[in-house]
């Protein structure tokens, strides 16, 4: 019922999260861009069980966001790709860090994005790419505009 | 149990997500973001049970995302007034709805960040704030640090 809901609402956040499925898949996401491919990897960081992993997994590949593939042979061993869509999740994933760590930091780990060059740390800031400015002022707006009946009927235009 | 997994990760992203709960709290926290204070209007715009809207609201108010005021006293009634951790929150919802509509687009509705300037559709871009550099590429590294262990002693330092 509530996945439904989610998908009818007519809006990307909804439809995003609809297609994320729940925390753990956000956790998946994360690990994968770490570099984490493979079943045990993800178990032993997130500390889940193995049917619950396996669904959330599966999950993630239904909805286009791995990519399964054979390892090994004998016994038949999968690792998981992440495709374009699960990369370029990578800014949402930003944005929950600096927010985490502004509002409820983990205790026992300091987690930051670091520039390799100076060593100092960055909190990213979402701009407008076409001047540079931020976003976050009055200037910006988000805009819903309902899109015409006819358009649900036609798969192509 | 999940819960505690999650705030025990040492991780500011599954910090972040234990605290804002589920899908409906960040929608709640979009809803909210959009202008929207009243348990009806919350409801209208996201037809779940009156139940289950209260038990996210309330779950809100306790991560201190959101601040219960009383608007009319006979009857009593509430409004829902967003704190500074919750307007913070902006950037992950910009983030998830670019990606929302990159991949997942809803059918029924478009939804843009617009300059209002100019009218144009801008997509934002993660940048380091000191030089505006996007922050996707590899000078730029999250970096995990664990914090010692007497750290989680001392309440103060």
């Amino acid at each position: 019922m509530r996945r439904k809901n989610l998908d009818d609402m007519g809006c990307p956040i909804a439809c995003g999260l609809d297609k994320v499925g729940e925390w753990w898949s956000i956790l998946i996401l994360r690990d994968v861009s770490f570099g984490l491919k493979r079943f045990d990897e993800f178990q032993k960081s997130l500390g889940i069980a193995p049917n619950m992993l396996s669904k959330r997994l599966e999950g993630l590949v239904a909805a286009g966001l791995l990519e399964k593939r054979l390892y090994n042979e004998k016994p038949p061993r999968y690792e998981y790709i992440a495709t374009r869509a699960a990369l370029d999740f990578r800014p949402v994933l930003m944005a929950l860090m600096t927010w985490g760590n502004q509002y409820f930091p983990p205790q026992d780990a300091d987690v930051r994005l670091i520039d390799r060059e100076t060593g100092e740390e960055v909190i990213p800031v979402f701009t407008d790419p076409r001047n540079g400015e931020p976003v976050n002022q009055p200037r910006y707006k988000i805009v819903r505009t309902p899109r015409a009946a006819a358009s649900a009927d036609s798969g192509a235009a």
